[in-house]
């Protein structure tokens, strides 16, 4: 039942880890549509506790403004599912945390939630660090599982990405 | 790669968001040696969201303390992996949340951290709700991973047996 995308949120996991360790940085995820996958990815890494702080999974708005610090007139203006909240999503953990670097994800995992100007699949990935923040925005196909596993894989990218300064728009 | 443990997870996921949801309660998950894996499985379930709030990985000590509330003369005098310990996350995390019923796990995962007294594959796994808490004592077997997925399984089935009635201890 592993799909390509799962093996590939290890593999991310895993070389994630290393830039964290060599750089002496700590992460903090915060989770809405990937529910705890992207820590229990980070997690699966033998070691991980040296550089992995916390997690958050703000399933609830309520869990995303008491948890993460977002503020409710934000979610009031542009839904749970958008830029704004993705970025203060990290932009809180990082802070409330003090971690070194914060991933976030919202999105629709389906199958029930989705609109013609938020379908299923739709999810917004932030990392946020010392130099400030970056939002991804991705459209996702497949099932719930697939949707949440190809989230995972694409914030741990993005983290990678960050890490190793491979991320021109920081 | 699905071992027969994630799978039993799966289906425990959803047994337990089906007496959630008839409960009308509210979970929060506060996991240690899990990493986030109960709050994923628990949200592989469509329509989670009704009865998940939010899920508190929390990896490192500060943590522990910061964001479940678990003192820190209780981390000092018994150690992370206790059933002390596990019964405060479940307490605190069930407590600031606002939830109504709380899941905890710490343990050792491994391959490192293993003593003679706390060997590797050693879990506490705490429930707590209105009616109180109750802690399980579990030694697991085999790698990192399949730990992680036991260790889920039995936080899992632990908080189906309390919800369906079946746990005696309470």
């Amino acid at each position: 039942m592993t799909a390509p995308a799962d093996a590939l949120a290890i593999t991310l996991a895993g070389e994630v880890g290393d830039l964290l360790r060599r750089q002496k940085k700590r992460l903090v995820t915060v989770e809405s549509c990937t529910g705890g996958l992207i820590a229990s990815r980070i997690t699966d890494v033998p070691g991980s506790s040296d550089y992995f702080t916390a997690g958050l999974v703000v399933y609830a708005n309520a869990a995303k403004t008491a948890l993460a610090g977002v503020p409710e007139s934000l979610l009031a203006e542009h839904g749970a599912v958008s830029e704004a909240v993705a970025r203060a999503m990290a932009e809180g953990a990082r802070s409330r945390t003090e971690a070194d670097v914060a991933v976030a994800t919202t999105g629709i995992a389906g199958p029930g939630g989705g609109s013609a100007a938020k379908p299923v699949g739709l999810v917004y990935v932030a990392v946020a660090d010392e130099a400030g923040s970056v939002v991804g925005r991705h459209q996702f196909s497949g099932d719930r599982q697939a949707i949440k596993e190809r989230a995972a894989s694409a914030a741990l990218g993005m983290l990678r990405d960050r890490l190793s300064g491979a991320d021109p728009s920081f």
